[in-house]
């Protein structure tokens, strides 16, 4: 059984204890499989991993910072250095364009990550700490001190890869052991990720066990996991069902389960700006929902158009863009049944079907599709007709008057992104606001005159947003060093002396940390006085 | 039925619409009925509390911060003018000290608190803004837009009063509505409260139900009402089993549960530390244990003692002071019949009884109550031999070795402190090193040589701790600003015009807030140059 791949598990490269069974990826542009078997792990591999994972952690937790920065730059410049190989294999596996999306986007961008998250760990910019030195007490941001197992999504083979992306970066920079599962999608690509990963941590002095790689294994063993007390937390970007799922076994346990879920990341076109730009914006509708065959997190899946003269307008531009365009090619099979199922669901739920609703023939595809249905509708079947359609899928909510538009916001589940565009001569600034006020509190990222599809790595991001697009309102799973807290134990020392003290909260500040000492924020000593 | 107390809801004091039944606050020097009747209220009431906290959000959400802190300088000024007659209540009804505890110390340290959340409102110290100028992105912390529930625990009549404590001026400060379950130990204290507070949030210009009052619910009632998803947010202080069962609800329906459940507190004592000042330890254990009758969530409920000469005679010394002390007065018959149980517990876990461990006779009291057990014993039994014994009460492990020292350590559960109790000379300090390594990650706050008892609210503070001692290790429940945090949601602003944006997060800042730019924290406006 040589030809199946191996694991990492504790540090080594090996076969699996006992393969439940194998699989291998798709090329979704021909439904064939293609590459070597993958071994889809039993509970044993798991509970070594976990278990090496869980030893690991205190040694990784009292890690120099500057070590685990090295480890996260070294692993940036090995994934440049081999960027060919790893285009290749995750084009592949998944069919995104490989000049456009994976070179010239995904990969950069998870390296840039990677690498802001090193200079979070070296300079100490998520610990925030905090000195109250007439009461002898001092706190800051510490590592968990257990591991973090990371569930990967299948869109992102690289960004979000369990194995090199946002959360990966964010549980390693908080010295935190990560065991990666992977999404099955794409497992040589994260195999190769891995690899580099693996060598960079142990050049860097990490315990071999700071980075493990299983590719797959059954749901009730994902159950099992999560509720595992020896993990410190589980980051997971995927399905809400998995993902709430995974999240009742974590909960049950004590375990924080941080997941990105779902969202429509509903778009709302105020009368001033169709009657303005109708035409451009069905444009920039249709580019951004058709965008990596609407395969995003942030895809703009729900548009409430008003009605009348300008909405019909632009209905009709964009239903032609859809109907012109060609099927879209699906990253597997999976997101193909998930995508049919929920037209299915919107359909009987009293949506109609402008164009698309059906499959492609040429490989593992889906025609563009666009629904429409009228707000009243909308608000009375508003939990249906908000299920997700993973894909190059939207739906058109035609609403009478600013009352409906109000209501259809209020309808609304939370969601990570909501769109607002509005009359570039502030015409409709007194919508905005009564619709803003509506929205805000209902999604994590308010948008003005932008689809919301592209997600920046800022320190200023919220990728995340209120139940159930995500699981906690306060968190974010992109940005950094915020997105680190989700890894992070707050620690108080009371009465400690000095000597006994973490580096970032002893009296002398050498790094020129920005600390609150008595209130003040500052990068002076303990004892300067202002 | 007129002499049957009102609830607040809705602005208004009125009769409980369906009163399942009635009770009355317990003296417990004397086990009598003092007080009147208060209503356990049924689901017509809860329902048209949450209601109307769900519509007073938005508006709060929209106040502005000034108003917010006008309304908590007022409340805290309210109590002070009105303490005489509280501190009567809260005696009544809690038979906690009046001078000492009461009056001297608690009171202040409410009055103290939403001072602190006043300011940190009117600062806003808490909403952490960081502005992407090239993005175009910005983010702060948020109120929620919804209420936030708050169980208030039975041992801290005003700093942790649902109506009045840490976690209503921390729901307040983030602009979010209050719904608060007093403990139905002291409803008389909890009415007056809240009279003042209503009193000072109207006259502040808020909404009628910015602060709401209940008194008790049947715990069916409990967890429907946790499973709320018009909640923001819920805040619980109290047992273990009643915070699980709450969260688990919540968790269900997506609602952050914030639960500060129960600790032992663990204390050790290092061997250079008992051979320099056994017999003083002895009176500083005694004298914090048997404080407020044990009753504190940072009671030392277990200290680790070496074996051997001079462990024997600080477990001597203490079990000399445990019997010569009074029988302590408790909270309440529940406490009682918890603590019985806990003590039974211990007991058929292989702990051995050395003084105490029964009721005394004289209105609602226990006798402090020491147990000893070797080491060993308590790693076969460590689940048991961990139960909170919630009182005057506590477990004195005896250790052969630093071995065993480490291993009890090994084997604690989450905490909300630990500490550890060392040598002058520093001749403990490698102890303290490899104890400090494995006590670290399981405790929120880590002391040195001195007791847990007092939480001093600080914005160093972390009262909070690994599960199952608090519910998220990232959160605390004591100090300014970071105890907002969890009534707070992250939200991004992408393109969103300035004259739109929330005031903290505008291109001038005439308030000189400390905020991040472009990665420079300053409070200049945004284009200035460094």
């Amino acid at each position: 059984m040589s030809a199946v791949a191996p694991l990492l598990v504790a540090g080594h490269w090996r076969a699996a204890r006992e393969s439940v069974e194998t699989f291998r990826a798709v090329d979704p542009t021909t439904g064939r499989a293609i590459g070597p078997e993958f071994p889809r792990n039993g509970a044993a591999d798991l509970e070594e991993a976990i278990a090496a994972a869980a030893e690991a952690a205190p040694i990784l937790a009292a890690a120099e910072p500057e070590r685990i920065a090295a480890f996260l730059e070294a692993y940036a410049a090995a994934l440049e250095a081999d960027a060919d190989a790893l285009v290749e294999l995750a084009h592949a596996e998944t069919a995104l364009p490989a000049p456009t999306r994976l070179r010239g986007n995904e990969l950069p961008r998870t390296c840039n990550q990677l690498r802001q998250a090193a200079r979070a760990a070296r300079e100490y910019a998520w610990t925030q700490p905090v000195i109250d030195t007439a009461g002898g007490l001092r706190s800051h941001f510490a590592p968990l001190g257990k591991p973090v197992l990371v569930f990967g999504p299948n869109n992102f083979p690289f960004a979000f890869n369990a194995v090199a992306g946002g959360d990966f970066a964010a549980a390693i920079a908080a010295r935190n052991p990560v065991v990666a599962k992977a999404h099955p999608s794409h497992p040589a690509t994260s195999r190769r990720l891995a690899e580099h990963a693996q060598r960079a941590a142990v050049e860097a002095g990490l315990p071999p066990a700071t980075v493990q790689l299983l590719y797959d294994f059954h749901p009730t063993l994902g159950l099992a996991a999560a509720g595992d007390t020896r993990l410190g937390a589980i980051a997971f970007t995927g399905s809400r069902a998995g993902g709430l799922a995974l999240k009742q076994a974590a909960d049950r346990a004590g375990v924080p389960f941080y997941g990105e879920l779902s969202s429509l990341n509903p778009v709302f076109l105020l009368p001033g700006a169709l009657a303005e730009r109708g035409e451009a914006l069905a444009e920039e509708f249709a580019t951004s929902c058709l965008l990596g065959s609407g395969q995003f997190c942030t895809n703009p899946g729900l548009v409430v158009v008003p009605a009348g003269d300008a909405g019909d307008a632009f209905v009709a531009a964009t239903q032609a863009r859809f109907a012109a365009a060609a099927p879209a090619v699906l990253l597997s099979r999976a997101v193909l049944s998930s995508l049919e199922r929920a037209v299915d669901v919107l359909r009987k739920a009293g949506a109609t079907l402008l164009c698309g609703g059906a499959a492609g023939t040429d490989g593992i595809c889906y025609a563009p599709t666009l629904f429409t249905v009228a707000a009243d509708d909308f608000l009375r079947a508003p939990h249906a007709l908000q299920t997700e359609a993973f894909g190059p899928s939207s739906l058109l909510v035609r609403v009478a008057d600013s009352a409906q538009r109000q209501a259809v916001a209020q309808a609304l589940e939370g969601q990570l992104t909501g769109a607002i565009y509005r009359a570039a001569d502030g015409s409709d600034d007194a919508h905005w606001r009564s619709l803003a006020a509506v929205l805000r509190p209902r999604v994590g990222r308010l948008i003005a005159d932008k689809m919301p599809t592209g997600v920046l790595v800022s320190p200023a991001q919220q990728h995340g947003g209120p139940y159930p697009a995500a699981t906690h309102p306060g968190v974010t799973a992109v940005g950094l060093p915020a997105s680190i807290h989700r890894f992070a134990a707050l620690q108080a020392f009371d009465n400690v002396p000095d000597a006994l003290l973490p580096t970032d909260l002893r009296d002398r500040n050498p790094g020129g940390l920005l600390r609150r000492i008595d209130g003040r924020w500052t990068t002076d000593d303990v004892g300067v006085s202002p």
